[in-house]
């Protein structure tokens, strides 16, 4: 945790609370910090025959949540699930999470905006806690606007050469994705419509204030050479498909009819849901191939894997995505992903 | 370089204007870098038996720069100064960094904002290439106000358990500086002075504007077990020597004429010279302890070495930090950095 310049007292106290959450998930349940919080850098030794993998995500109040819309508990958990996803799409294990927040003056000297930070931390911790990452560092700072902003960096590990990328699909696989897809942007919408702050807590039914990483299957995927290729659902399957198939070099055939639709997206209209699983984004699944040969589990780690196409070689005519929808019908899938609600 | 919404066309220039400026100092050059900008993660591979160090430092316009006051090359150098400093703090050398980039809508639709960019990207790719440190991702987004917001991170590496840390030094250790100090403090205090922008460009006599991370100096350090403990002078000598003695559990005596003042102070009353050089901070010159009997040579890496005190076992009565003046006047040195200029 390197400063440029002294902390005003609001950001000492800070310091002192992010270390006292993070006590109890910290450094020493976790072999690899082997220097936590309080050097010029922290020191991590990952375990002897692993790559390093390395992944920074932005949350920005009005870019990536909003102070009315968000509890302070999700905004912290969002912050590192993220991260956490991004880890999980490579088959990595974390090792620490660093986080850099800066903070408005307000919010470091009210009772309320402190209750925001506890609750916020609280949010982040127990989301680390479930996945074993330490918080060894980071950056504080006073906002230069009335805005919280936060960028948090994951470190993790996986044998070396054996991260999942997303460039190394083959013609032929099959293409599969965790859980279930639509349910982040139905229940954002559904709190776009509301008045007041929800005060929901983490559970599987929010896939949008509490989304869960999927770190195990993940790691399942890469232990047991299943996949070839992955990539995580956060701008939609429509935007991260095509990332794949150029990554890869490789066209898809999606059938409609097999996407595995989140129970929220029911009260929508067939095509709302649709277009919520298709184009939704932040639901933060896994979206793998696998060799057609091999044998893919119904689940992995207790959680639900669906075949939704194949990849093919690209043919000149054929769209890079085609969605077929029954019988002759098909149309081309373009990366339309979910825009933030802010912009 | 993971993204949660599609990017607007602003935004994705900008991740290729990045690609294309670090192409040349990217992961071509630098074996740890398996995998660079393009997926969920970056790949880095540390050499066998070495440790990870990392670091993350905000540099968010108006609380760490000014835009009407630093150069857009001062900016990016003083943001990738920053991290770099810190590893050179602990002996260690750069494997890659990490950018995280939140720009305002303005920005990046117009061409002198573009230009801004531009030359923001050619200060930090000037100084990552003097180092060998390519750029392996990071984030990118639109600035949810009219701010531009950076946050760096550093990964380095350095031979397992040999990091210098600032909690090692002995009593009795010798204490040693790098360079001069002062000299950031100076140049600011007239760049406030000035009405128009500054044109100047990366050199010695830029202190503030171009600070020299002295990772070779950290280097020999370590390789040489030359010192005990090291830290950077970011905070300025009072604060970062109070944390080194802290973390030690030990105090220290300094000779205030011994203290090595930078050219630039030399307009000033000598009161206001040692006043920057003992608070002024972001010299981003090291500290570090070595036992009295280890020969120091007064050049390292071309830097000059200059003693300033000793360390001694704490005692009752007797203050942290003591300043000597000459003679048998003395007087109690406080943590009291430099503070920014914004706030």
């Amino acid at each position: 945790m390197a400063r440029s310049a002294p902390k005003p007292l609001g950001e000492l106290a800070l310091i002192e609370q992010i270390s006292r959450t993070f006590s109890s998930a910290g450094a020493a349940r976790n072999k690899a910090v082997a220097l936590g919080i309080g050097d010029d850098c922290a020191i991590l030794r990952p375990p002897p025959g692993h790559e390093i993998l390395v992944t920074t995500d932005f949350s920005l109040e009005n870019r990536h949540f909003r102070r009315d819309l968000h509890p302070p508990a999700s905004v912290g958990h969002r912050c590192l699930a993220r991260g956490l996803s991004d880890l999980a799409a490579m088959g990595a294990a974390p090792l620490a999470a660093f986080l850099s927040l800066a903070l408005p003056a307000k919010i470091l000297r009210t009772r309320r905006g402190q209750r925001w930070v506890q609750d916020f931390l609280a949010g982040f911790h127990s989301l680390a806690r479930q996945h074993n990452t330490p918080l060894a560092g980071g950056d504080t700072s006073e906002s230069p606007a009335d805005l919280i902003l936060a960028d948090i960096i994951l470190i993790g590990s996986a044998p070396r050469g054996r991260s999942l990328r997303r460039s190394d699909a083959h013609p032929d696989d099959a293409l599969y994705v965790t859980g279930s897809l639509g349910g982040a942007h139905a229940e954002l919408s559904a709190l776009l419509k509301r008045t007041h702050r929800s005060r929901s807590t983490a559970s599987d039914s929010h896939p949008h204030l509490y989304p869960q990483p999927r770190l195990a299957v993940g790691s399942v995927l890469l232990r047991r050479h299943l996949a070839t290729a992955a990539i995580d659902l956060s701008d939609g399957l429509s935007t991260d498909l095509t990332h794949l198939c150029e990554s890869s070099g490789l066209r898809a055939e999606i059938d409609s009819s097999a996407l595995p639709l989140h129970s929220l997206t029911a009260k929508l209209s067939r095509q709302d849901a649709l277009h919520a699983a298709v184009h939704g984004g932040e639901d933060y699944e896994l979206l793998f191939a696998a060799p057609t040969a091999m044998r893919i589990p119904r689940k992995i780690a207790d959680v639900p894997i669906t075949r939704i196409g194949t990849l093919h070689p690209p043919r000149a005519g054929k769209p890079l995505i085609t969605l077929h929808h029954g019988g002759d019908i098909s149309s081309e899938l373009k990366p339309a992903g979910w825009q933030h609600f802010s912009s």
